[in-house]
């Protein structure tokens, strides 16, 4: 079964493990891409202006770290995550040890945590999985440990 | 003492106390805009296509939740979260009970929940603040529970 927005090939609950692990392509992040998310949407000195930047905790033209996060969330979906329903957050816990800097060249190494059928929705269930966004350096920019809804494979059979 | 990108008037970490009450202004929310951030970090259906959003999980259109993270933000910096030094995370919890949809008026109403000075580090502090962003019928679409570090007012005093 082909929903809309999934993929043809995509992995469901019963495909994923705990320890399961899954890389991503690459983003590369210059000046003008941070400035530009930061104008709409998070337009502080350090985001916005890399003279300015230098005076600041930042010490030079950091990325916001929402722009880090959506740029996470891009990897994820063209390449990270391969999941056939497409990938659902419910929330998590997000955290940034390092800031994203001009020219940084990003990827994300997800590992699932946690595979929970749901009891109440047997159409579904709940995994916990931990992206790890790293730089070409190899450090960790972003830790995002998330909690997705996926359905199950055999949803339709199920429902009928 | 007023270093780039620090609001003028805005508060340091002596200002702060546990329960102290902030509100945003709106932004509105579109189709337009919900469609042209998920095409450039969340491409998935329900994010881009009204008509294929109706056979998925989210029923119809739906924003991606980085997107109402983002707009949080800027809610945040424009006018919800006064800091003299601006708003820098070093990351948090994040949820979303229900989705963002096109039309939707978003604010943000944030409250103090803690507030650490750093030992080590005179000059500064944690604090932790609970950010619910809410749309025009006054339901919760997020909530973040961010770890900010916020400047001493006494900052230059203390560093000479």
């Amino acid at each position: 079964m082909t929903k809309p927005g999934t993929a043809a090939n995509g992995l469901f609950l019963e495909d994923l493990r705990v320890g399961q692990r899954f890389s991503s392509g690459e983003h590369t992040i210059d000046a003008a891409q941070i400035m530009a998310f930061a104008a709409q949407f998070d337009p502080q000195a350090f985001h916005l202006d890399g003279e300015a930047a230098k005076a600041t905790l930042f010490g030079g033209l950091a990325a916001s770290g929402w722009h880090t996060a959506a740029i996470t969330m891009k990897l994820l979906v063209e390449s990270g995550l391969p999941l056939g329903g497409g990938i659902i957050g419910s929330g998590g816990e997000i955290s940034w040890p390092k800031p994203t800097r001009p020219g940084d060249a990003l990827s994300v190494v997800s590992e699932i945590e946690e595979v929970n059928p749901s009891r109440s929705r047997p159409d579904r269930g709940m995994i916990r999985v931990r992206s790890e966004t790293r730089n070409q350096r190899g450090e960790t920019v972003q830790i995002l440990i998330a909690k997705l809804v996926v359905p199950r494979r055999t949803t339709a059979a199920l429902a009928t």
